[in-house]
């Protein structure tokens, strides 16, 4: 079975400026396809560690896929080190020029003559596209024969940008379907992402203990922010089989997790719940306080969320409380602004003034200054009106991890409110699902 | 210069199931004492791997640092292999096992004899004190006497649990002080985060290249999403000399890049804009269409957001525009939802209603659809409207990076304007800064 070796190339990892996350995302990837990967280095922007490291992993591995280095500056030296640890010219691709040409004039920008040097690929390397950026990655397998060190046989190089969204989507579009041609992601895996809303990673995997014994397909949990995946993965001969041996899996998962498990793959809290929204032709408006605009964001980036996100009202200040949404002055003098009432008013005043079906609100302390004994860093008041009546409930998210998580925790936990309301109407939607 | 390496050591590294925070920790750290770290690796719990890996890096640095794999499962293996990869025998510390067993008792857990192994440690090597967790690490310097593979002189092995709490007691409590005592802290290191907004990579390059090969301080360019940051870093032996290095560097880029230059550091466009209006005394608010909430957001993640930032309107639905932010029927018919004169009437709307001296609005196509000719994905209109009067422009961002791109993107521009307004009064504000 072939195996892979992860290469990120960049100064500022070395320097601790930024974190890997490259190096996470590619394990994940790797492992989704079945390809064993034993080992992740970093290097920095330096061409002979580089070259050092190039040779170092093609006596080791089948497959190196590095990342970083591939930009237009001078300390981008990537492609120039792999050419030079194999001793292989550099050349040209006309096709590469016209795209960057194209790029940087779609979007405005000076031509620099910098840019050209995206263009040079080792002799025999293939282009590995970039739909998105302007550097381009590639595909080489470098001709062994001559070479004063050893070659694992068919050693093959995939190289990457260093920038996230650049890397996933050149891996998606071009490296998984190359690497499954080649006959190295070994046998077909079907793989799927249940989320979960509601409940801490550890509780999680003791209620499924047993199926994370599993070993075809496997379960494994994840901890994201707020949420918690379990990736079932099955590896089978064909995809359908794949599929086949997962099923059992997901609807046993599903089962034992009932409402906590809110979606699968790439759905989001918010795209499931505009799609709830959408197929009963209704609409959505929020009031938001403390997350300041953070629940409309993560409705307006999923596609088509017009078709049932109206907007709402950033209600920061009290006075924009009070003048746009109408939220009683006696409340939020008496009841504070963190309180059942004034998120209630919120959320129904938004309801009213954008003639939307449903509202969610929110109002808390994110920190790290305001909080009180009774009121602490992160208290917040989430309410959800409708047309079956409004409910409210405080939620204490803990102030240890910050104001960013506060607010992510907060979005999160109203769409997940608003969609239990959704999916089962009645009183069990008030059940606490605090996070 | 002792160099020095990071090895981490774990399984769920290469599954990706975690990210590797401790390698990014300790490359700050290793920057901050001027420790020179040229390479770092990841292998999992696999004795072989581990060994191969550790006299690898015996020929290459002085200090090689490693995390994980010190606990008392059967995964844990990094101090046998250690031991194993040099000859040495481990040998048992009975002040070890006497801590493991206090600490033990303390926390009411049952004794295991597993845990006894963490007392073990190769022959020579110091005991690295864990005053929280019950694995010690070690400070060891092999005999290299005899070995069959290349050591450097005065080699020397750190050993670190994976626990990042430990990790950083361990480090702060016991590995400087060994670091500065051995002299291996060779000096300081100032570093310094410029910011950039309104350039590409490449040109902002061009227009520095000169200072791009300087050697001490050193200036390397990052790119972000929309933004372009310059990292300036300093060695000497003490922080006010690496300071005063640092300093004629960072002015000479301030000044060249003038207003493109917007914050450093920890800064964000949010956080730089907020501070511009407290200096004056000022508020802001937002009306949003295609960001849903993403300005709004960025500003509420500031924390103290609040002593400026009002809040504003999500106007994603043209209804919402009409009827919370009065924008006139005939604009939206005749000029579209997506025209300076919406995005203008949207921003003195929210301004009026809120009573905030600025105010900026957004209207645009975040796509995938609602593309024309005319009005491609990725157009923009952004509005600032103030004191001395309104402006706006369209700005085109391309489709190709998509929804989230382009909506970070509007929420950065659109605060960048506002910026250039509070910084330079006039009509050189209305310069085109697009990204």
């Amino acid at each position: 079975m072939a195996s892979a070796e992860v290469l990120c190339v960049g100064t500022e990892l070395l320097l601790g400026n930024i974190t890997n996350g490259n190096a996470r995302w590619l394990a994940e990837a790797l492992a989704g396809l079945g390809i064993p990967h034993f080992r992740q280095g970093v290097v920095g922007d330096n061409s002979e560690r580089l070259i050092a490291a190039v040779q170092e992993a093609a006596g080791r591995c089948r497959l190196l896929i590095t990342t970083g280095g591939l930009g237009p500056t001078p300390d981008d030296l990537t492609t120039a080190a792999i050419a030079a640890a194999f001793g292989a010219p550099l050349m040209e691709h006309p096709e590469v020029w016209d795209d960057i040409q194209a790029k940087v004039a779609a979007r405005g920008r000076p031509l620099s003559d910098s840019l050209r040097r995206q263009a040079l690929l080792p002799e025999g390397a293939a282009v590995l596209p970039n739909p998105t950026g302007t550097a381009p990655g590639m595909i080489w397998t470098p001709d062994p024969a001559g070479l004063p060190f050893p070659v694992q046989p068919g050693f093959t190089l995939l190289t990457f940008p260093g920038v996230p969204s650049e890397l996933h989507a050149m891996w998606q579009q071009t490296a998984v379907p190359w690497l499954r041609q080649e006959g190295l992601a070994a046998g077909v895996f079907a793989s799927r992402l249940l989320r979960f809303w509601g409940i801490g990673e550890s509780t999680l995997a003791e209620q499924v203990h047993d199926l994370l014994a599993l070993e075809n397909p496997t379960v494994a949990p994840y901890a994201g922010t707020g949420e918690v995946k379990l990736r079932i993965t099955a590896c089978a001969a064909t995809a359908s089989e794949a599929e086949a041996l997962l099923a059992p899996v997901e609807a046993e998962l599903r089962q034992r997790t009932s409402t906590l498990c809110y979606g699968a793959d790439s759905d989001s809290l918010a795209s499931v719940v505009l799609a709830l929204l959408r197929s009963r032709g209704e609409t959505l408006a929020v009031a938001e306080s403390c997350t300041g605009g953070g629940i409309g964001a993560a409705l307006a980036a999923v596609p088509g969320a017009s078709e049932a996100f109206l907007g709402g009202v950033i209600a920061y200040a009290n006075r924009v409380k009070l003048d746009l949404l109408a939220v009683p002055a006696a409340s939020l003098e008496g009841d504070g602004a963190v309180s059942d009432p004034v998120a209630i008013a919120m959320a129904e005043g938004v309801r009213r003034i954008t003639g939307a079906t449903w509202a969610i609100a929110v109002s808390g302390i994110a920190g790290p200054g305001g909080g009180s004994v009774d009121k602490p860093v992160g208290l917040v008041h989430i309410a959800v009106a409708g047309p079956d009546g409004s409910s409210s409930e405080g939620v204490r998210f803990g102030a240890s991890r910050g104001r960013g998580w506060i607010q992510a925790l907060t979005a999160g936990e109203a769409l997940n409110r608003l969609r239990l309301r959704l999916e089962l109407p009645g009183d069990r939607a008030s059940a606490s699902v605090g996070a």
